[in-house]
């Protein structure tokens, strides 16, 4: 067979997909059994889905088109069916809960972790493939289901290496944005589905208030918006007093803090300043200044009434208001949400790309969503869940220095004499069988220099050396890579005689003395 | 929004695919992390591989239909380029390795863990998704890295739970079956196209040998073999004499037993009967045997070398010939490999669906492929690896009863007063800060047997329980499911009077009073 008849394949991953070497992988294990550990402890069950769905279930059907290509990576089976790879683990869990409702315990809480696929642009630091890391209880309506869940997301930070401090949950309420509509006059108790084109618009608005500030919330709660491309967005057509009272809710965090600092003054009686500087006064205010906001709203009411019950139930178990959060401002989300909410946010500031210092900021968020399994069933299951960003969360741990710390490199055993293979291959047997992680060179031994950029490469703490001589006197060398390149960088003539980075010791003696040497 | 207008989407895994529930993915998660444990300790490192590659990367292009859906489950892109799920992870392994040539260390040593996709009829236990756990060394030609995967595999078997004894490494060399083809006068070391056809059905009907048995074999390596349906398939054409060369091969393990056989009697020499039964013997016996097969062949005999030179290598790292074997009668996937090849398989007994005893059978395979890295860059790079059957190994550890034993089920807090809600969730948070793993009951509390009922399904050990009588006496009742299960069951009035399954302590008790019932 000629190789030059053949067209060779490109030795390329796909656009927009990617490969994890080495410690990208331990790391990110070590930190997702972290997590696991937690969640097990919470009771949670873990639950691994298929990859593949068929569309139907995952909600993505497209009839009108040849393929349902929007978001997801589809295709036809041999039955003309089209399946597709799931792009988020809470759809498979809305149909596992469906499928399998009468083997289940009631509630169920689950947490699963792995891949999703989007098929979106990819872009930098956004790929195809992504790994998730979820859990779930599902078939509770109780707010203690929610409240477990906040507490469970701060142990899980904690426990990870984002220590108190840095990072903090926040809960919102759906409810009380509903209630706000409600006295806004675009949602009627009495006939839910009026308004909801303006609801529509309203809910989309919020979610962009981070890019568009509240004069373009505003513009779109009203008449609309020009962007500066010149496209105009038409608006919800609010009154100014409509638009008012919503953004009673959307500015609720700007106007909480103003009367948590009025709280500090001297005007005020002074057992209130002095609780005024307590996380836990500020969900005080908080709930106090929603309650004022949802008027007479029973909806808004109940949404008040459960972000206390939530923050009471956190509080008996420990957990402090600066962990855990009432924070209107928490938006993400919302229109797909129909309870509580919730994000962790990282508060440490650490440099972009630009160096300039900024928040890290989120890593996960969840909530309350009762009409995902009602989908396939027909009845409400409420549920409710958090979904972690394992590849933000990560390399906030790195950011942080909590990962990738001590060289996980093998001891290296070269080989001087390819005759004497057997030999080199009992001193690594001898290593691992103490539980040291090592090996032998298995390159074309000719070039000893090759040898030692190999062990380079793997970040070897130590090589071990045996030519003929050495194995005549019943020795080997051992050299100290580490200690070597350190001496190598920056040791004085004393302190290179002090500690020498080459040692030759009996081979009875190999596995004590890189013991030795790796300080174990 | 009217329910009977929506269509339900049917809440079903699409075909040939399934879900893993709680311990079915603990139990895999631990044997995995064994198995990665003892890669580790070998100088192997991850590598996480996208599931998603080029159609062209994977070598399954077939530009004659309109889609390759040949054994993978492909699509095309918005460039219209095929993609397709990796079907194995030594395909993408190839890729890797073609693309970070100059960034990998030479040699390359990676293991690989997770789902792998296939697109064929799915069967009773075969399923279209499945786990393979994969360790390689790329860039060696020694056979030391052959004896290390050898090595490797009988101490991965051994970590999770198969002892010495209950399993048997056994290893073969394609290079003595191309001896004895040279033998045979169908292979020409001048002319490496010439018979090439003929060899491609040789190697066919020896892989068939369990199936067909000598006389099958023998005829398709003759005029042709008519099977029960009356199908015809055309043989190689070969002479008697060439046959019986073949077979020389193929009935080798025959002729090894019986030469061991021949040893052990009365008639033989008594230093050779005293060490006939050692496994040591057999493995001498066989290089002899396979080194007279092999004639004057010189890559027939450099395999012989090789075999005994793994043999060499592994005895001399303490592996008994009873752990690591060589054995012709490894047939499977020698056209596939180029060198050495592999399969670890179980030799304890099982009950088949028939209550029959046969073997375990096969968890492993593997051995030495050159020319995977060659279809991208046309340069041969030696390649050794072997690919455990995840599913299969853990279907041997449960039967051999080495997995799923303790409970693992959460201490489950009942809720008496639904308004003591937060009580009962810092009883929670005190056994889970004492690493107890502890659930409160978060469905409708208002029936307790249902509480106790989700108990069982959750396979608890002990429920708590605090009503309002025991809550103003500050003592909280726990309930030992496990003692009371096995009371109900077979105790008498003695015995239950002498172990009560339920006891009251002081709330302050808690945590001490939980783990004294756990035995902990």
């Amino acid at each position: 067979m000629s190789d030059a008849k053949i067209r060779r394949p490109k030795a390329e991953t796909p656009k927009g997909f990617r490969d994890y070497f080495g410690p990208e992988v331990t790391e990110r294990k070590a930190m997702l059994d972290a997590i696991t550990g937690v969640y097990h402890r919470y009771g949670f069950d873990p639950l691994e889905t298929s990859a593949v769905e068929t569309v139907e279930a995952l909600g993505k059907f497209l009839p009108d088109v040849d393929r349902p290509n929007e978001g997801v990576f589809g295709w036809q089976d041999e039955d003309g069916d089209w399946l597709a790879l799931r792009y988020d683990l809470t759809a498979p869990l809305a149909r596992v809960a469906a499928q399998f409702r009468n083997d289940l315990p009631a509630p169920y809480r689950r947490y699963a972790m792995g891949p999703v696929w989007r098929n979106e642009k990819p872009g930098p630091g956004r790929f195809r493939q992504f790994y998730q890391c979820d859990a779930d209880t599902v078939g509770s309506g109780s707010v203690a289901a929610d409240a477990e869940i906040c507490a469970m997301l701060s142990d899980a930070l904690e426990t990870v290496g984002i220590p108190r401090g840095d990072y903090v949950v926040k809960v919102n309420n759906r409810k009380v944005l509903n209630g706000v509509m409600e006295v806004a006059g675009v949602l009627d108790p009495a006939n839910p589905d009026r308004f909801a084109h303006e609801r529509g618009i309203v809910l989309r608005a919020i979610d962009k208030i981070d890019r568009l500030g509240d004069d373009g919330v505003r513009a779109l709660l009203g008449a609309g918006r020009k962007d500066e491309s010149g496209d105009f967005t038409k608006g919800a057509g609010l009154t100014e007093h409509q638009i008012g009272t919503i953004m009673t809710f959307v500015s609720a965090n700007t106007a909480i803090d103003n009367m948590v600092f009025e709280s500090s003054q001297a005007a005020a009686p002074s057992h209130i300043r002095e609780m005024s500087h307590s996380p836990e006064f500020r969900n005080g205010v908080a709930c106090l200044y929603l309650e004022t906001i949802v008027g007479s709203s029973q909806i808004g009411l109940e949404g008040v009434q459960e972000l206390k019950q939530i923050a009471d139930l956190l509080q008996t178990q420990g957990y402090g208001a600066d962990q855990i959060r009432i924070d209107p401002g928490v938006v993400r989300g919302l229109g797909y949400y129909t309870g509580p909410v919730y994000e962790a946010e990282l508060t440490f500031e650490i440099l972009d790309e630009k160096g300039r210092k900024r928040q890290f900021g989120s890593v996960a968020g969840g909530g309350r969503y009762d009409d995902l399994v009602k989908r396939f069933t027909g009845q409400a299951v409420p549920a409710t869940g958090v979904s972690i960003g394992v590849d933000r969360l990560l390399a906030a741990l790195r950011a942080k220095g909590r990962v990738g710390g001590a060289s996980a490199g093998p001891v290296v055993v070269t080989v001087m004499d390819r005759d004497r293979m057997a030999d080199y291959m009992a001193m690594v047997a001898d290593l691992r069988n103490a539980g040291i992680r090592a090996e032998v060179y298995l390159g074309n031994p000719k070039n000893f220099g090759n040898q030692l950029k190999y062990a380079d490469k793997r970040q070897s703490p130590v090589a071990v050396i045996q030519g003929g001589n050495e194995a005549e006197k019943g020795v080997v060398i051992l050299k100290d890579l580490i200690l070597g390149a350190q001496i190598a960088q920056n040791a004085t003539l004393e302190e290179w005689k002090d500690r020498p980075a080459q040692v030759e010791v009996p081979r009875a003696d190999l596995v004590a003395a890189v013991r030795n040497m790796l300080g174990q």
